[in-house]
């Protein structure tokens, strides 16, 4: 058996494996781990854990950080271990041992969580800005092509008639509920966990409340144990809202490689966005939509993966919760890439035009015919009965024109009403008041 | 190669196949498709359909199916497919051709579509009721034994002084943060897709704002393809949602089986509750918290198994879509049962007292002293090397009174904030709206 | 709070909760029940343990019960909990005290287990001779469709010239894949966990050798604590293997549903296996595939869904690995009617001949022209711009006759070959050993 | 609108997000696409399309690379996209046109496809050749502490007397199932896709039988159909198989936490393999266990994921193939690690004896006296009532020898049985036939 006490290679394996990726996943962190601490040393003045010199000293050097994290000349350095660390080292660099004071009050535990929490809450507000573009282009390109048939399925089986306008809409409907999904994640990621300490708190006058305020919080999480017991669940609650976005993603890709072969062959885009062969000049590959799909459905396995590592695990802090930021972190910037290649993509789409005047889709207009001879006044079943005898008898000539009225149909599409819906799913988030919080804690 | 043409046996075998669990799992839609029914009516008589003598009489015997229904005296027969044809056979053998109308204006698919978000807002509802009543329970007993104490776990590993009061608080507002994600998933759910038809409007004048209200909907599903496209997603972020209660449920059960073994022994039920053995009387079986916890882990797998069935389909109603309902509908009655059963559990717990005198514990006070080293003025790297020496000599003799003041920490529990939390949280879902529009749709 | 004490219907739910399906999900384990306990008893007559006139009266009910198992004649009667207890309950009311002898030197628990392995092992068995003979059903059509050719699609976009031949073939082997590793999963079924008690092993001098072999087992489960461990690990790799048979039988029906959309227009079906329309004649659903597709996908999410039911439990028994039956046996059943859906379906598939002599297919052909003109000696590169020049040109006139001749293509399907690979496949399971095993104890 | 065609940034921003990670990625595959290539050239000139002098040329100009790539000298340049491209370029560079002909009769998607298999085949072999590590000092622990007894648990409860022999030696015999599954995955993986091409075979009379005994496979991907299809497929199924071995070290590693847990206190490390506290000196927080469990959890999430990124994908190529390497070439360096850290920790183990002696415990030795006094003779049923009634009148004083004798029970481990389990599963493989096979090809 290994003496492992002498065998430093074993050790150095072993730092190496519980450091894992966390070195570069901090640095998704490092402004948040900053704000968190501007916040919490405030506090720690209120309640008489710091004098004001020391508290503007410190203000000031995280400040200092603040600005080399934005401008990308911060970096969390080989041997130290994460950006907590990485931060307290730069303070204590520049003011000695009051650069130490920021721990006060405060564990590893609750720093993380609060950093995530900020982390979280603000790639939901970029997500949302993001998924609003998507969502003007839709609707644009649903008005611009709202003339245009296109044939509807149900089963893969020709049906009915639907339409260009319809389509696109019908996405950007879809994110409309994808941003009410967001709206509760949001709601969780935005309470604040700092002061709970190791997850039972602490025997400082602490005052929660404030650092609530001046993080912009909504509110707190007020249970100390529960505070902690929200790491890898709120990830998993954001994981999960982020995936129902990537869910219509995957889904509008799916639709475009179909749409796109050639035996639909009901879309097309510029050379420059597909790939091609000289010999095959009808092959144009899709390879951005079959990438997002795919991305978009490894996000849909996420919160299942989150939901496998914290499994009956006791309540209290775990090792394991480390991991989840690996898994997260880069799944949001996939989506935020995917997002944005999909807007590449719908600007640059090339409509077919008259589609349904081919023969082969002639059926599709049945229903159409049974429901005129309905409103017209002849019963249903005998207006189906005679729609079918023309179809037998090679007399059914269907006119091509559609006229739907109701709410939401191919004559109707409400799009000021969709986007309405849009508007006040995310006015509900009030971005507006933490950003204030974030500025005024910064500047 | 088989004639299946002329095999009987095959034919019933593709019948028994496709209809698959359908007649009993309509069972759960059963009243929610009169419901739709009623209001479907009332809005064709609106728009001309239905003349009111018509529109009297399916009122009335569509509110006589209801009772019926509700008493438990409706089944779907062998024979007929689905509760829609179920309904529409009852009407015709009541009704005669007037039953026969209120298909009109309808698919089978939109009709679907409103009787799963109908019922799904309800049980959305019922579990929101049974939620709260957990929720209560727990905060009572937080309060009723928060001068208890627990050792407080990281890393499994004995770390600081919990409570009683903070580990009943902690899961309550945890249901909290679960009763937020459930706000989101009952705004998909609360916006009507009737009218939608097989996903591609339809040409009859539909007045689908009428039927929106008469349902009590917050809003439409405007856009037809969009409409269909909520089957599979509602029910994903439906499941999303009730997977998060799981959770919460499963680490409590978890929690409960770990306090409940014997090196642990900080809780135990009467033997009722239990199951044990005369011959090892130290053995309390806690499989009821077992079976919750396995329960709410299947439920955790859910949203990812509807993923799963729904992934890259291309946009169009297919068939999958039908076993949706064979997973969520037991589901959402299995996470009732555990949420009762949780409550008869905690309601009957038995609380160890005087946990913390035992000498194991002795080192969870450690940090309290350096802390009050701290706070009496001695620096906190001084402090800490004293309480180490202290203990390294054996002079380490902890008082064990805690003083824990700030928001949510163990002398702090802030029982009412969490509550008005709570009571905001579940405000918000608005729930005497729809239910007003319901009574007054059926009585 | 309550008092549950008094309460009835308190206890009456829990009892209800803790039985869950039980009683349903036992039938599928009654004959394999009695066989360990068939198996059992000659081994504690040869201990010691009984005597050889109860061994006779043990045998001779058991092998009562096994016929009326087969008959369908047993069922567990309300009141009694599971199949153990109503096979014992059985046994005493035929022979008095004798009958509770069965159970000594076994456990519930390994009792269990060993009715699980069995069950697991016959499954295995009946699911192999399924695929055996949707195996023959492809390789038949595939070697009576090999002339027609079939655009062949990469990116979802057309390529090069496939055939039915090879389609129908592609399937073939890949249920050959998936019995190897059915394989492995019979492997792991297939070993004795009789004897390991309740986890902990027995002070009875047992002979789980005797066992072994009565039950036609490969080997032993040896350790009495992983016997025990042996619970979930065992129904996930079993699930884990079916779950790929299912994935071919999904990928060949969302091929199916393709194929049968006019777009493609390439396979058909009688109208009685599809369902269709009078006045949309074009329109016939795949309602078979899509469901197969959707049974198929629900049984890729088991084994997460087992996962997640067992993770982070420590080793030993919990009540929780009850709840896998009601998943997993279901499960089987679903995956045995999908194998038996798609040979019919496959039986009576019609074939579009012709289909490249379509316009849209010529440049299929175009890579064919490019590899001629380099077999005739011409360098790729100037072959690949002569085409592509000839294309642009409008000169571009391929001959449409394939000769592929390697091994697995077009021209060269190596049919026989495939056949080899499955026989080999099949041979290893070694079927008839065991199956010889429960005759001999049976009869 | 964006005019993306002017707009370099977008196009820019495509090829970044169409190339991924697969520049890193693809590092893993390189010795194995050199390997493909050097089977492929000779197969070629063996069919005519090389001459013996180009032959010679590229065999030793890729002979160079693989030296290059072994020494670690090697990387996908910026600017080229992957493995392939990069190998193609460094051959022209060497010798100009002969280079481009290593592509002749090849497609990019048979050559990852090859590239694949090899690659998967030598780490289930690597991955064997650690397991074989472990279960040895398993089994090495398992007999040096067998004396020592343990609690063994059930529903978390005691139950039964165990030992380290029976823990250790389960962890033990849970590998040699492991190994059974990946047997199956090693014969999926052993299989020759190589002159499959774009998935639709070739017109050049390659020779593929060459390829498949060059390159060690067992046998062909005969359908090159489905030889395309094996992508996705042989990664889930190998991801499959090793998610299985994650699954014995995540649960070993949840016991291991449980044991280190002070309640428990049955086994510690030495200081260096934990982290503590000077002020909490009985906290060592077993943060390797930790860390290997929820990469093992991760592990086990990962068949899914590749089940939801390849679901419903209909046959024959499609990009979002690509993605499935960054989920599965890290996860199985992953399970290298964790297989290292488990055997670093467990030759490091210290174990508590005697613990068993605590009075807390005797109760686990009841059955053992009921079994005794049956064994001497004494009705179960009354044996039961004695020791019930002698522990009621505080009379139950029980021996704590245990006597154990049937196969696997504490007194009679089968060590050697189970090595021999272990020693007949690896041989299976048959790892030194593929080894010469490339040895052969590259030296």
């Amino acid at each position: 058996m290994k003496l492992w006490q002498k065998d430093k290679t074993a050790l150095k394996a072993v730092e190496k494996f519980t450091i894992g990726k966390d070195q570069e996943m901090d640095m998704f962190l490092a402004p948040f781990d900053v704000l968190g601490s501007l916040a919490h040393i405030q506090m720690l003045e209120q309640v008489g854990l710091l004098n004001q010199s020391e508290l503007n000293m410190l203000t000031d050097a995280l400040k200092g950080i603040y600005k080399q994290i934005k401008a990308g000349k911060f970096t969390v350095e080989e041997g130290i271990e994460d950006i907590h660390s990485q931060v307290e080292f730069e303070l204590t660099k520049i003011l000695g041992n009051v650069g130490k004071k920021i721990h006060s009050g405060r564990s590893r535990n609750d720093q993380v969580l609060v950093d995530i929490k900020l982390y979280l809450r603000s790639e939901i507000e970029t997500i949302v800005v993001e998924i609003q573009r998507l969502f003007s282009l839709l609707l644009e390109q649903s008005e611009k092509n709202k003339v245009h048939l296109l044939p509807g399925y149900t089963h893969l089986q020709l049906a009915m008639p639907s339409s260009f306008g319809l389509w696109f809409g019908a996405y950007a409907e879809s994110l409309v509920d994808d941003v009410l999904v967001l709206q509760s994640a949001y709601k969780v990621a935005n309470k604040n966990p700092l002061g709970s300490a190791a997850g039972y708190g602490s025997s400082f006058p602490l005052n929660r409340t404030l650092t609530t305020q001046l993080l912009g919080f909504e509110d707190l999480n007020y249970n100390v144990v529960y505070a902690q017991m929200g790491r890898g669940k709120t990830e998993r609650i954001v994981a999960s809202a982020f995936s129902n976005v990537a869910a219509t993603l995957a889904k509008l890709s799916m639709d475009a490689c179909l749409f796109m072969n050639q035996n639909f062959g009901f879309i097309s885009f510029p050379d420059e966005l597909t790939t091609g062969s000289s010999i095959m000049p009808h092959k144009k590959n899709p390879d951005v939509f079959e990438l997002v799909r795919a991305r978009c459905n490894q996000l849909m396995a996420l919160p299942n993966e989150i939901a496998l590592m914290t499994a009956n695990l006791p309540s209290g802090y775990h090792r394991d919760l480390q991991l989840i930021k690996e898994l997260l972190f880069p799944a949001i910037q996939n989506l935020k890439d995917c997002l944005q290649m999909i807007q590449l993509m719908l600007a640059n789409v090339v409509i077919k035009e008259n589609i349904l005047e081919d023969e082969k889709y002639k059926f599709l207009f049945s229903v159409e015919e049974v429901n005129k001879l309905v409103l017209g006044g002849m019963p249903f079943r005998d207006a189906y009965k005679k729609v079918g005898q023309d179809i037998e008898s090679n007399q059914y000539n269907p006119a091509k024109n559609i006229n739907h009225t109701h709410e939401g149909s191919l004559g109707n599409l409400c799009t000021e009403e969709i986007k309405t819906l849009m508007e006040k799913a995310v006015a509900e988030f009030n971005f507006r008041k933490t950003n204030e919080a974030i500025n005024k804690l910064v500047s």
